[in-house]
């Protein structure tokens, strides 16, 4: 339902890890999941630790305290969001059969299949128990659009993670439903993400709901440089595509503004080297043609962007601190460091 | 997670489904889930669709009603409490690879494994949902305490499930657990059911506490109900041990009690068959002596007895009404239709 675990994070989000907010997180999920006997318990902190980045605990931090709220009123809710991101990610591993996770083996590799599925459900029930913990400086009522907040995003989820399984090999659907695919399965829960540390943060309506449409665009972007990074992966940069694009017929953005562009008998080509997954003499270098041809890359890129400005224009709201600070160099970040 | 499909609903349970606030449940359920194109939809329609006897929302109804609140206002909340019971079955039927549910192919069977996970994330983010919208007539605290009440339920339902995998076959440990197991996997998400709907029915604290207590009780002796009806699935009900039982190895009360009786030898002997799966000669007929001897099914009927009296008492802090008549007939139910 996320993405793909190559993705990279030059420095900006390396020093975001390393600031007092990334300690603050990452000491609170250590003290929370303490080594025990339990399987169960040792299976969930096998997804959780060593914690990654945590990008979206630390835009809920963030997006509390630039309303005015404190990060460690919030701090629990904070690590619910990335429950209910680990545990997505640990029932896609099921669904997509991956064996390694963050170059280690993924949970159903290490732990089967059954032990899996629990430790996925067990971590979204935590993720509600955390949203609730992490309300309780504001009214309930804000507490009660936090919940519905986390729950909607999950629902997005799922229905982001059946569109994809439906749209893969899928051209013609893809073009139509890419950006309904991608607000459902990462903008939804970005948006989240902001919208609960706004509300947990204690900010008025109007703000409350500019940060989750702060959230929404930094997810679009999010996933298309995702999308774009496959083709960015070369030192020269050459809008070649990773074979994985093509093996697994995933409907990337580039591959998708291509395929708009291009004649019917080009795209009936494109069709079959999707459908022999890449295989056959010559596919990626039509293919990497065919991108440079459509300006596909580019195209991609200048989305990306859009998204990621648009994200910016709805930070307007916020009055300057150093947390609105941080949101604002997300947004730029996802953009600026892409080559 | 649950009690085996096998249960018998005698007719007490039979006439409640057929009541009036079990065509008002199964009317919303259809109103809530129409036929759409959606794949997904279509799975979760299939998990929900037709309804069974509907036995955990009515006693959130129920328990609305009986402290004053009104059934239409908790009804969605109580199609919540429906919604996370059956993700639970869904997922359960993945993990214990069974392929028959209700008479007809489980999900997993139907659907696929990726679509069965989906499905049973996708029905308890909706179970979330729910319960918010079934709190709209009450302060937003009370939707809170529900929400946790919840996801309370749902981390046991999780531990129950994790704590029975690891049980299978290890009758010392059972006989240590079995208390703890049934209040996890089976008594937990009856607490829930009934607390939630005395919260969002308006109930005062002392009685909201009386009825999650109710509630627990009425599910742990569901579950033994559960445990015995294996026992006494023989016109003349004479304890022969359901040969499933043996086949799974799944610690059900009777052969705990009966492990706790006999001696050492007799113990190793068990253990033997167990370990065999009840397929040597004269394993079952050794395995019925053994729990007549022992006075195990009657034992556990008089622990399935205290439970569902200890949950009738609690009903006491209940003014007189339909709703708790129910909820008297439904622990009475529990026993007296038991042979």
């Amino acid at each position: 339902m996320t993405v793909a675990g190559s993705t990279r994070y030059p420095s900006f989000i390396d020093d975001l890890a390393r600031s007092e907010s990334g300690r603050l997180l990452r000491a609170e999920l250590g003290r929370r999941w303490p080594e025990t006997p339990d399987r169960l318990d040792a299976i969930v902190r096998y997804a959780l630790l060593p914690a990654g980045k945590m990008l979206r605990p630390m835009m809920t931090l963030h997006a509390a305290e630039a309303v005015g709220g404190s990060p460690r009123d919030v701090l629990a809710a904070a690590l619910g969001t990335e429950y209910l991101h680990v545990a997505t990610l640990v029932h896609d591993d099921i669904i997509d059969a991956d064996t390694l996770r963050r170059g280690r083996p993924a949970v159903p590799v290490a732990y089967g299949i059954p032990g899996a599925i629990v430790a996925g459900d067990h971590l979204i029930f935590h993720a509600f128990q955390a949203i609730v913990e992490g309300g309780r400086a504001v009214p309930p009522a804000s507490v009660v659009a936090a919940v519905t907040a986390l729950a909607e995003a999950g629902q997005d989820l799922c229905r982001g993670q059946a569109m994809e399984e439906r749209l893969v090999g899928d051209l013609d659907a893809g073009a139509r439903w890419y950006p309904e695919m991608i607000r459902l399965k990462t903008g939804s829960l970005f948006r989240a993400v902001c919208h609960i540390g706004a509300l947990l943060g204690g900010a008025e309506p109007r703000v409350s709901a500019a940060l989750a449409r702060y959230g929404e665009h930094v997810g679009t972007a999010f996933q298309i440089r995702d999308d774009l990074l496959s083709y960015l992966s070369t030192p020269e940069q050459t809008g070649k595509p990773a074979t994985s694009d093509l093996n697994n017929g995933r409907p990337t953005l580039p591959l998708l503004l291509a395929y708009d562009a291009i004649s019917d008998a080009a795209r009936v080509e494109l069709l079959a080297v999707l459908h022999r997954r890449g295989a056959g003499p010559g596919d990626v270098e039509w293919v990497t043609a065919l991108l440079r041809d459509a300006g596909a890359v580019d195209g991609a890129r200048r989305r990306m962007v859009e998204h990621a400005e648009r994200a910016r224009a709805e930070l307007a709201v916020l009055t300057p601190s150093a947390s609105a600070d941080v949101l604002t160099g997300i947004a730029a970040w996802m953009t600026s460091e892409m080559a």
